[in-house]
């Protein structure tokens, strides 16, 4: 049916969760159009699956997406790198020399660790956090072979390694974080002090506000040397400090690229050239608080994306009541979740957004008595003015990260405080805070306090 | 500063969690009001806890709303049974003797069980589930010498009396149920018999489609008697076949009276007599998808109530944006949490309701390997004409407790299945679905393609 150079309806390249889902909607939506993949690795890791190759899954190979799903939804999935792309002739060049004609192209390219001019950083045992199989394959035996693991960032991804690895006996690890705290993006500091006083009750060092200025080693890598005069012993040393959108692709055409060097699209995934769409990590999107345009790299999002772009290539089909894009987050450090979405206190001070916040602590079990209560802490973040809700943050156990669904559905729709004080809920004695105490009703009250 | 016969602001008849959080939100609204609240039970019973008082709780004291909420928040607590009121001179009198005057009137009075003339129902050993300490305490201390129970009633509180009662070494359970299937007021087949599955392998016995006919017995309980001829031995039966609004109260006054014979109320919990307002299981609300007047039973509803009409005793200070009431229910089942939303898809079918459903089935983590990888099903039900979500039922671990409140939040504002496709999420390995297969998008999805 194919032959090496052909032509196809709709060509993605990339096959991460944005690629795979936008080629099961747009077959939901085009029964017959010809539908082809491309990505460059033989197997799609699970990308936020990645921290916990090491101690909680066993292989790599437990986290992969099947590829089942591109034959259930007869989808032609090809291995090969996409090198340049004509958007004239609508063609894109391919590492092996194949060339594929497109009527709709789809760029989810995704994007690769942030690399940092340190002295040292090429030196052997230094790693990134790569969505390439065979090289976090790699990356697994190297650190099960390892004593002292120095992490270089203090994001998510980061706070989830160090978490993953503090499991695995015998193993020093050290966090090193340039910003004042971990997690500052997405946590006001009450927040991501649970996450850092987590870590460090279970051995992981963390130097925070603290720039490293060196790798050293002879051959490979012996320490890391910060700003302080630290000299932190390694024998592996990983990066994760962010990450960039992949838009070489966007070399030989008139391709627009936004602020942050991702993709340029509209509210709908379009980039500037017609028939070309954008989606996932290499898409700059606009902030749904802040209206500004930022490349938001959370699988959720791009497959949301996926969904907007796999619906709408040929027809406008699926309409987007909201046009902005909202980050929501969650993570599970030594048993704590913390969850959050939309903007944090400190953020939207920086934006210049007058706030009023509200908190609560509830337990999730009522009485409290009942086996396995924890507490759950909530903070509320509300647009002063108009009361509107702009984030939430949240720590407690497992259920808080759908939680944190409810408020980011909140935001979506725009509610008000007063909307939060007459919300029907679900509760039980066994599963749920108290109906007296829900922790979003009592942080609503505890806000309306302030504004009155 | 009282005395046994005065005067206060606001008089606040019940202390359960509709009492209790009324009291509090007026306080918050009313700094320097006389707030007061007459109850006639000495402690109060959380009420969803008391299924769990056998064998989860060590005691019926550990399944208590402490009275310190009261002092806190400077609210007068007295201990006795109002028995009349009269609403032209403000009044209410007492079984002691006293008498308070009021200026606002709250009615929070509650439920009590149905009792239904079965004959042999006064039998000793026959037990209703009574919100009422020193009733609980002695019923605690008769199921733990029984060895046969019969639960008639196969409800929300049957079911989980069933789940706690078969934790229990060498008791034999039974349900009775007169309807096709137990739960099915709230869930479809599919849902109620994931219950029903899981009770009957812990060693439960259920009977649906059965009518009881007598309960048998010389001086106490002996068997139960079936129309299908089955004699059920018992020594101990607890009948849980529903509650009926306690609106005594209403006797000498010109209080209207609902259709199902609870306290006629507005959307802001008036009552039709100026000063009067009426909250929780004895007030007659309409209902959020059918407009029809019920008395609807949670306490999650009860403590919405006591909210609104706290907060707008003397102002109207909390708008309400949405005027129904949402029923939402989560309970737990030998480890399988079942919740729901709205009317499911028998109920919207009985009422003429023309609907689409969607359904899914993921895992709550991702990928599955991870451990505690659990299913989560999901069925949305949808007005057809509108796309309108109007129910929801869930069926899976601890975290769809919250899940049901996003979908609740959904019903509350008007969402439809595509405001689902475009949904952000937050999504992480160990704590919820993949983002690729996120249940409320792929039920929604499902729905949709059934549209088209």
């Amino acid at each position: 049916m194919f032959n090496n150079n052909f032509q196809t309806d709709i060509l993605i390249i990339g096959g991460g969760p944005a690629g795979i889902v936008c080629a099961v909607t747009a077959r939901k939506n085009n029964h017959s159009k010809k539908i082809v993949v491309v990505r460059d690795t033989p197997k799609t890791v699970v990308p936020c699956g990645i921290p916990y190759i090491f101690h909680r899954l066993n292989l790599v190979d437990e986290d992969i997406i099947p590829d089942d799903v591109f034959v259930k939804n007869n989808i032609k999935l090809i291995i090969d790198k996409a090198i340049k792309l004509d958007s004239k002739t609508k063609k894109v060049f391919f590492q092996s020399g194949r060339e594929i004609i497109y009527d709709k192209l789809v760029l989810a390219t995704g994007s690769s660790p942030v690399h940092i001019p340190i002295p040292g950083v090429d030196k052997e045992g230094v790693w990134f956090v790569k969505k390439d199989y065979t090289y976090l394959k790699k990356l697994r035996q190297a650190v099960l072979r390892s004593k002292n693991i120095v992490i270089i960032g203090g994001g998510f991804i980061g706070v989830e390694l160090a978490d993953e690895l503090s499991n695995i006996k015998n193993l020093n690890i050290s966090i090193v974080e340039m910003e004042e705290r971990c997690l500052s993006k997405s946590f006001d500091k009450e927040f991501s002090q649970i996450a850092e006083e987590k870590l460090k009750q279970n051995g992981v060092k963390i130097y925070t506000g603290t720039k490293v200025l060196e790798i050293k080693g002879q051959d490979r890598v012996e320490s890391v040397k910060t700003e302080g005069g630290k000299d932190i012993p390694a024998d592996l040393v990983i990066l994760s400090i962010g990450a960039r959108p992949n838009i070489s692709l966007a070399k030989d055409s008139k391709m627009r690229i936004g602020e942050y060097k991702g993709f340029w699209v509209d509210e709908y995934m379009r980039t500037n050239i017609e028939d070309i769409f954008a989606i996932g990590d290499c898409a700059e999107t606009r902030d749904f608080i802040t209206s500004r345009h930022l490349p938001v790299m959370l699988s959720s999002i791009a497959t949301s994306e996926a969904r907007i772009a796999g619906a709408n290539l040929y027809q406008m089909r699926l309409f987007r009541k909201n046009k902005g894009t909202l980050g929501s987050f969650s993570t599970e450090i030594k048993g704590t979740v913390l969850a959050a979405t939309g903007v944090n206190e400190e953020r939207a001070k920086k934006e210049g957004i007058e706030v009023v916040t509200g908190y609560s602590e509830s337990y999730n079990h009522h009485p409290q008595t009942l086996p396995r209560s924890e507490l759950i802490k909530l903070k509320l973040i509300f647009f002063k003015s108009s009361g509107t809700i702009l984030g939430a943050e949240l720590a407690g156990p497992e259920s808080v990260s759908e939680m944190i669904n409810i408020l980011a559905l909140a935001i979506q729709e725009g509610l008000t405080i007063s909307d939060f004080d007459t919300f029907q809920i679900s509760t039980h004695p066994l599963l749920t805070a108290a109906p007296t105490v829900y922790p979003i009703i009592m942080a609503a009250q505890s806000a309306l306090q302030k504004m009155e």
